[in-house]
């Protein structure tokens, strides 16, 4: 596994705006996911969640890579491997998803190759924008491998199952571009607007939303994803009752009558 | 609440060719919804409804607004509120999925602001088109409140809920010709062109569409939603043979043979 | 029925690259579906899935047309029939969504006309290509029909239940542009380079991916369809752990570092 002495493998910056941003930080190997980066990932994401200062994150990859896939140095001993492998040692031990249900938006800032797990990490955030003719894969067909760690699924939700068989079954790599039209980018900017522009975005949410409005609208869309509307439509008519005893809604309301910024509490 | 002595909340018309057309009209608050839009409303769908001289139905605005939310005056005592909060007060009593299952076509010609419940609305109906320009949002974030009335799921189930999920975490607005690319809407035309283009596409359903297809059709994918597709396939050949009972099928198969024009009966 | 004496209704070529292509063969009636197409297809796709020479199956029509639909010619008798009808005398014995259980990718290539039980089979392949300018259609409410074979759960999946409403109940005739923009196709391409271009994409697949990855990867997809996430990724868990037992993972990513083609057994 590559070293780089006093380099995390994931840098972290804070900022007075609300916005904590995450750079994968081994450009060497394109970030390539291994046990390195997994842990600097989790112990930073875990307190981006809890720091009431934080109310977005933002991700992206330092170098020419967002994340180029598992890092092909931790698969070196593969010959010896059989069944009983233990696969958090090459892909840490959280599924990807544990993104999804995060209570603060997660905004990906796809500045290069984005490929298999690199790429189901970014599809697990709330939000993608993508750097002009930045290459997105799921090469998985290509390589003997399966649909891993939900990317079959995260796919066909986002872009449709027909898209996904497309992509899984060809394992093409497709651009920035592309990756839009099919509905898995909301943006794509040059190469070097996308930081600006993701922090931009950032920074509208933080100084404008309400982070507990943030937290409950998350909840509601992953309890949603797999039921009725009718069941939808109670949990939020009582999530909005909830909402009334909160100090957000007036808060939120009176500030849009008076056409000012509102001051919403951050998550306790 | 805004009043307009002899001018209903939202005006109904029929037509010779079997389409009426609901117009929200309280055009000084943009259509925002409150109480009096509700209860027009619900009294005019009823009435398509139940008039078998309707066949489809068209939803749009007076002046430069479809809907622009829920009427901030109908919000005036917010303060007062708490959890007990009788909700239906301010949004009728109906959820806006209702639309979903009526047995007729209802097609949205978005004329202008569709925000919020308007929004709501708007996605639950059958199909959409909307003039250049016209704004979108679903600002909940923004406001301290939730994803209300269902949107999170209809949001989600119409565009993805990648797409969801950016939109409800942003709150931002987003002009007709993005909620085109986002499977949001079937076509932007200039404003001026937008009522008689859905008209266009009302009469020619009304005129050449069985009624009876339409709700067997409704209720299919109503209930395919969330279902497998063997469950689905069960219950299209069940619809199919009960299909092969009523006057349509020979109607229908016999003036296409013919290349006439069908005469389908209307819904009992 | 239309008879063509020694043409068979379903042609079918094998090929030294892995790919096998089947091509609808009744042009005079634009391959609209009959007994006669049903019988031929279901027996030269047993036969390719069985064949562990073809990796992927093409499917494309002769002539102008793709499949126009069901055969009128087959529903000549329908004054007679009542709800008791044996639909399998006219579309065949398996519901059209039996091609997304199969373990080879399957890729359509639609040269024309996309109509009805031809557009449902086209939308149960796995990836499709399509001529610029071929129309597609799902007519059932022009006809007095409803929504057969589980055409209404499939338009619903890869395009979205907002687009599966307009189109079915509209039963509007839309061009390939559109089919691409809504979702439904990968890639338009000029008619006389449709063919070319499916075989050279379905040639890469067969070159280049693993067939035990299709297999496994097909199934995840069609698992995952009605799934949460937390269980799509725990069958991936599983999945992954069974693929390092087979000779593919360690064929795929040696050739992938060597830079070489990989060498994938076929399925057995």
């Amino acid at each position: 596994m590559s070293k780089m002495v006093g380099e995390p493998a994931v840098r972290y910056e804070g900022s007075a705006t609300g916005v904590a941003v995450l750079t994968f930080n081994r450009p060497d190997r394109l970030n390539a996911w291994a046990a390195d980066i997994a842990a600097d990932f989790y112990r930073h994401i875990d307190h981006a969640e809890a720091d009431p200062d934080v109310r977005v994150v933002v991700i992206t990859g330092a170098g020419r890579g967002f994340c180029a896939g598992a890092h092909m140095g931790s698969l070196d001993r593969l010959g010896e491997l059989d069944g009983d492998v233990d696969v958090s040692a090459v892909v840490g031990d959280r599924p990807p998803h544990f993104l999804l249900e995060l209570r603060k938006p997660v905004i990906a800032a796809i500045n290069g190759a984005c490929v298999g797990i690199g790429l189901t990490h970014a599809l697990m955030c709330d939000v993608r924008f993508a750097a002009a003719g930045a290459k997105f894969a799921a090469p998985y067909a290509r390589r003997g491998l399966i649909a891993e760690h939900g990317i079959s699924w995260i796919l066909a939700r986002l872009a449709g199952p027909g898209v996904a068989r497309e992509l899984l079954l060809s394992g093409r790599t497709f651009p920035a571009e592309e990756a839009q039209r099919l509905g898995l980018v909301t943006e794509v900017v040059a190469a070097d607007e996308l930081l600006p522009r993701a922090l931009r975005y950032a920074e509208d949410l933080a100084a404008n939303c309400s982070p507990a409005s943030h937290r409950v609208i998350k909840g509601q869309l992953a309890a949603d994803v797999d039921s009725d509307v009718a069941s939808a439509t109670e949990r939020a008519e009582k999530a909005m009752a909830e909402s009334l005893t909160r100090p957000d809604v007036i808060e939120g309301i009176t500030a849009f009558l008076a056409k000012r910024t509102p001051e919403f509490p951050p998550l306790s």
